[in-house]
């Protein structure tokens, strides 16, 4: 396929986030030769590391004669030097996409086809509309029991996998939808510190202003490598690292950052998600929290026992114990949301200071409770006690402080250079809270990219406030994300409901 | 939000197809006082006119400290020129996304809510990622009869409409699929020398080797204005023109583009697609060809029937006649698959030229006596003997000449450089031919951007070969086209099946 034709790679320092783009120009012969067009897909090779990307094409003089230009993420992946050869072709058809438009058609997908999609995506052939498509096509409950056990098999298969030298490994994990509930931090020192080994992966934040791994980087670096964290694993018992950097499924990792730009959550997609993290990251027994709430991401009870149905079983067949603790999502835990702030939360927990959220705590308590429990060494009903001590004893804060050192040290909280106190406009009962909308407010204020950024709560339910009296405030690093999460507010239903009385 | 903070504009000449990207540098006061992150949405105004844009942020300098770039695409829309001041903000958060997460969870949509969906579609707030995902949810049969109703209104509703001064209004439309099947260009003059008017807009190539408009530019301009267009038709009572340089349906034009790089249809969106860009052409007759074959793109007699109960009731709702034509879609017609290689068959047709393909003949001849039926002068089975003796007499080509002429001009039709002869590996009767199959050859052959690439098949379904007899021509423009194209070839199943005797 013209072999003879080459351009010389250039990084043009472009972000196009992770989708892969080229740029050529058009009078260049490989254009001319190939019939390339913008938007076709392109396979470019430069010695013997090939990817498939999005081709761009350049009409201006920011790529002199020669030369082929490439985005960031595909000069991340092809690993070579300014001025490398490069080579093109066409790259196949993606057989795997007549699959994607069968689940548009509403059939079932065989294994083998979930496998062949799952494959193409982890090599980056899928552009980002086919992911959508995939993604839309597969939300709705649209995955029977069959293709999320597929869905979950191959996206162990893709990617890393850890072993761990004890028999038990323990995890938790939370399907989120809840703001501030950041328990992993407090959970993780407190069994750590019973004796159970727990190498816990957490994710950065898909559609909320902060997920475990924003809010623990605010506290300690969590981008580790394998090693750094098999290191930290050995010594301390437990972790608290980013999964994505583990690389535990490169393929979640891909579709998550789609659903990103949907705000889209599919339930087979969650199911799939959580137990190819737990099971490549060595878990044999893991307890996952959904709280239920109209605001939370799973809003019936009705919904939580389907999930809960899925999880437990297809754990079951893929050999992990997996224990569901249905919780109450009608409201924020804690009093932050958004990494530093909720980080702050975590912290007053964790040295058992007067002013510490109650709910985050008591939250904490009952999932490490869960967790030990799983040791054959305690009974039903002891967990709780048990946790209980080794968080009022400090254990917990000198393990928490341990693990952040051994994961390269531990961190100061900064904060936020704009805040903005929001009164209530009237005395009376705190009715309701809108998890959605202060996710929103805490988004547009700059959460998770501007760490410091999100909403602080000064109220719960139940609570009788007078009038002029702050209910939260908002904190940004910038003047304009500021003025953004006002106009947002002022937009939006009143976010804290209260009852006159 | 920042109001003195302005980037000057700079055409970066990238051309990303029809999304719209702005550049910025990582390093500049808009991105840090706004929070802006690649892969963000923005509000970027410039004079009076804004518009929303994906951002990707540059780190090298391809930009200078203090510009914005451009993509080609974006540049068009906004209409300034180099070096204007622009402004910028977040955008408000889309709401109409809700709406398509609701269909993607199964749920049926109000027309407001895919009136709101389309208005953003219109005015490019959708990314690619957004209107994938809209589709995908839309496709396999998901929109029901309201919905239909309701997206096609909404098409018609953001976009020109036509009005002629005559009372009856005839056109056709074929549901394609069918390789080669280039009636309209026999049709129009036939039913215009008749002395209906017939205002033909033709869409380019979705996931096929030619659309009408693509096999008409090779012998004539087809990018007319309103007002153009206008002028043919008044002149010569008929018209074969490019829809999307008349803007009928600009929500249809970008749905169109995601479902090329999907390779998919789906039926609502085909149905709405069809009868919004006739309404919006001030058509009050149309009739709609079907051919049903299992390679065509309507596989079966089933979906045939939905599709054409769906066109003539909501065509009714909507104010149209619509008549509808169930045809054999085994086989390509003609010999030429193409634009170039259709639009030599289509003058053999019209000059009544001895070598001329029969079945194209017979299949122009069916549809423009359907259309002539539509005239209340004309008695029911006698459309047939009236558009045979205007074809045979050369009338049709005489009308088909002085259309090309009012459109611009005549064009020669040119022929590709690299031709290859595909031969009978043994001898027997041709049993069927892959219209998919042959469709793809011609497509990564290059058609329809190269205008002379495609397929000239020399045989058909029924007749006897002999080893080594050719069965058909691959043509392409340039060398990598071809060696594509025969690759492709090779690794599928037989294009052409012959039965041993």
């Amino acid at each position: 396929m013209s072999k003879k034709l080459s351009l010389k790679i250039r990084r043009l320092g472009i972000d196009t986030y992770q989708e892969t783009v080229v740029y050529m120009r058009r009078d260049c012969l490989v254009c001319q030769s190939e019939g390339f067009e913008s938007q076709t897909r392109i396979r470019l090779t430069v010695h013997n590391t090939s990817i498939i990307a999005t081709l761009n094409i350049v009409t201006s003089d920011i790529l002199q004669i020669g030369e082929v230009g490439l985005s960031e993420s595909a000069w991340e992946l092809l690993n070579a030097s300014e001025g490398d050869e490069a080579y093109f072709s066409h790259p196949r058809p993606l057989n795997s996409l007549s699959e994607v438009r069968r689940k548009i058609y509403g059939h079932q997908l065989e294994p083998k086809a979930i496998d062949d999609i799952i494959a193409d995506v982890v090599e980056r052939r899928y552009s980002d509309i086919h992911i959508a498509a995939f993604l839309a096509a597969s939300a709705g409950g649209r995955l029977d029991r069959d293709e999320i056990l597929a869905l979950t098999s191959s996206m162990i298969k893709h990617g890393d996998r850890l072993h761990w030298d004890a028999p038990l490994i323990v995890d938790k994990h939370c399907v989120g939808g809840l703001p501030g509930n950041r328990t992993s931090l407090i959970v993780v020192p407190i069994v750590a510190s019973f004796g159970l080994m727990i190498p816990k992966t957490s994710s950065r934040a898909i559609t909320s202003p902060a997920g475990t791994a924003d809010t623990m980087e605010v506290l300690a670096p969590v981008a580790l490598t394998l090693d750094q964290m098999r290191h930290v694993v050995e010594k301390e018992g437990g972790c608290i690292a980013w999964g994505g950097s583990v690389s535990l499924s490169p393929a979640d990792d891909q579709l998550i950052r789609v659903e990103r730009a949907l705000d889209l959550d599919s339930e087979g997609q969650l199911i799939a998600s959580v137990l190819s993290k737990k099971i490549a990251a060595g878990s044999t027994h893991v307890l996952i929290d959904l709280p239920v709430g109209e605001t939370a991401k799973v809003r019936s009870l009705e919904m939580a026992r389907i999930l809960e149905h899925y999880l437990i079983q297809i754990g079951a067949e893929l050999g992990i114990h997996v224990h569901t603790l249905i919780t109450d999502g009608s409201q924020p835990v804690g009093r932050g949301i958004g990494p530093a702030l909720e980080a702050k939360d975590v912290i007053a927990v964790l040295q058992n200071n007067k002013e510490a959220p109650t709910d985050l705590r008591e939250r904490a308590l009952q999932l490490a409770a869960g967790i030990i429990e799983f040791s054959p060494t305690v009974e039903r009903g002891k967990g709780f006690s048990i946790a209980k001590e080794i968080l009022d004893s400090g254990k917990a804060w000198k393990k928490f402080q341990a693990i952040c050192s051994a994961q390269g040290g531990m961190r100061e909280i900064g904060s936020a250079p704009h805040q903005h106190v929001v009164s209530a406009d009237k005395s009376g009962k705190v009715k309701a809270i809108d998890n959605r909308v202060i996710a929103r407010i805490a988004r547009t204020a700059g959460a998770p990219q501007a760490k410091t950024a999100g909403v602080y709560l000064s109220t719960v339910i139940g609570d009788h406030v007078k009038k002029n009296q702050p209910l939260f405030t908002i904190h940004a690093e910038s003047e304009g994300e500021m003025e953004y999460a006002l106009t947002l507010m002022c937009e939006e239903a009143p976010v804290i409901q209260i009852e006159d009385q």
